[in-house]
């Protein structure tokens, strides 16, 4: 099986101060990292919901991919990541099967991880990454 | 702390078959349950992943919730669906913390659990559902 579990969801926000303090005052969520990852031209916030974290994404480039995602859906959920094992074997195999890879070979996402997005064209309209824990 | 954890994630497919078998060949998930849920118009799919369940929803009705989200914003993620305790306390604290809720008393959904889903009007741009595993 390639996912282990649900690493992450990202949502895209217009406001990153804003909503996290939605996600505290309503939900009693707790903010414990954020960072920026210029190469994907966001601020992140993160909050872990039991196995799986929650993702903030806020823009900081107003052509970077999270603005052009809000200007056309809106605020919401933007992707899902996937915790796998061994990442280049898990892209080779779902290429194999028939899923068109955004990235090819990893790079490092938020938190260190190796991530790698797989194409929504070719997921059934859903933006998916899989990533994993680096050694 | 409101959420336990993400019970699972909505996705909205035009094709429930078609989507099943794309979990299974490409992502090697098991399908382990399908269901009607009249109510919502909808036919549902279930995966495991990890503490998280996917949620397949194919609209059996072109006015149903799901064709209307699918008319608008193409397929996709729809929802994210908490896992709470003492579900209708929980509605009245997120509603005293300023959201609006769609349903003011929990339902029956899906492998039947206690739901109500929240605007996401007042929750980012999020659809959001709580529910409870009823005793």
């Amino acid at each position: 099986m390639i996912p282990n579990y649900i690493e992450h969801l990202g949502i895209a926000v217009n406001n990153l101060e804003e909503s996290i303090r939605f996600y505290e005052q309503v939900f009693g969520l707790t903010c414990y990292a954020i960072e920026e990852v210029k190469e994907q031209k966001v601020r992140t916030a993160f909050f872990q919901v039991g196995q799986t974290k929650i993702e903030l994404l806020e823009s900081t480039d107003p052509e970077g991919p999270i603005s052009k995602f809000i200007s056309k859906k809106g605020e919401g959920i933007h992707h899902i990541a996937f915790a796998v094992s061994d990442i280049e074997d898990k892209l080779k195999k779902v290429e194999s099967r028939g899923v068109q890879l955004i990235d090819r070979t990893p790079r490092k996402g938020a938190e260190g991880l190796d991530i790698a997005f797989l194409h929504p064209k070719s997921t059934q309209g859903v933006l998916m990454e899989l990533c994993e824990k680096n050694s």
